[in-house]
């Protein structure tokens, strides 16, 4: 069966930003008491046998919690620790050949920059999107252009799946996102790295509070 | 049914390095017509869309050769486009989760370096191992250190599996390493931007005739 999900607080968890394999569990924990709903691994510059221990690692952690693990890319570490999903980007395996790989059980995110990748996303296969980067980030190094919200906005009145808005999203920034149609907000530094990561999600989803289902 | 294989001369593949995706179906046509037995894809810098896109290109050039694919690393690749086999580093997917990943039909090598390596081999999962480098090499950036050709030698007499000798190898090493217990030697770019890689592959599969099986 599919994970629920609910894509308000959606922390991107870079371990290299947040002190390694073991910073990255304990500010994920602090995180999802924060009030962050769902979590996703990515470490583009990690090796696979580290990336199996990290991702293990949080899935014990939070699973209990219920809280979903995406991991972002590696469809092979997805498997072997039975993660909640999979995310990829338009340069990542295909959606239609990640769903393969993955069956139909579980949940399969997509990162789309423009119309054209909106427009051009499978039915039926993808659970949701996450449309950026609407501000500048410093997390990404091969991220596309920015959008701006105006952009973003419009992005949304096309969607057709759920859409969790993402790239250099901050505090002050979450209830424009969400009213302009934005299912959650995708925050890294947001919450990697902050001193107090759990106050920090706290404040985020305060933010997005009036529009949270 | 796994794939037979000989590892006599094994072309591993950096499509960087030989004109991208044309050039580099063309290039391991040239090297299989000179003798190359097996070959691997390994492009550490590319995304897996590109991944998956060279593989079935070059998945269709060898298929009707009867020479075995083997994917470096990306075990979601190599199951998406039916590789014949994966290989997989000491930083990769440890080769017990591998094997569980791509079932018992599914050619499996890994690299070791050391004897410490090649002493925790599991036995009845690994197929091949890769031992190196024997020489400086150029072509992977996070290579281990040198080992050279007397080291290569001892680590050869308790091996217990078959072993393709690998690191900076060109012209004038295979017989040495044939006689030091390589069953093959695997080489970058002593094929890979030759001008020549059919006559590049012949000459090095020449100089190890005498201890061909």
């Amino acid at each position: 069966m599919k994970h629920p999900f609910n894509l308000s607080l959606y922390l991107v968890l870079d371990p290299d930003l947040c002190g390694g394999e073991q910073g990255m569990v304990a500010t994920a924990l602090a995180a999802v008491a924060g009030g962050v709903s769902i979590v996703q691994l990515r470490a583009p510059r990690w090796k696979k046998r580290q990336w199996v221990v990290a991702a293990q690692a949080l899935k014990n952690a939070l699973e209990p919690l219920n809280i979903p693990l995406i991991i972002n890319d590696h469809i092979d570490v997805a498997l072997l620790v039975d993660a909640a999903g999979v995310h990829v980007g338009q340069q990542d395996i295909a959606p239609e050949m990640a769903r393969q790989l993955i069956g139909p059980n579980k949940i399969l995110g997509l990162s789309a920059s423009n119309a054209a990748h909106i427009h051009a996303v499978p039915q039926g296969l993808v659970d949701y999107i996450g449309v950026g980067p609407v501000y500048a980030t410093g997390t990404k190094l091969d991220a596309s252009p920015v959008i701006g919200l105006n952009e973003f906005a419009k992005l949304m009145q096309g969607k057709t799946l759920p859409a969790v808005a993402i790239g250099g999203i901050g505090l002050g920034q979450v209830a424009g996102l969400r009213a302009a149609g934005a299912d959650g907000v995708a925050v890294v530094s947001a919450i990697c790295g902050q001193a107090n990561p759990r106050q920090a999600a706290r404040a985020l989803r305060r933010e997005g509070a009036t529009y949270d289902r």
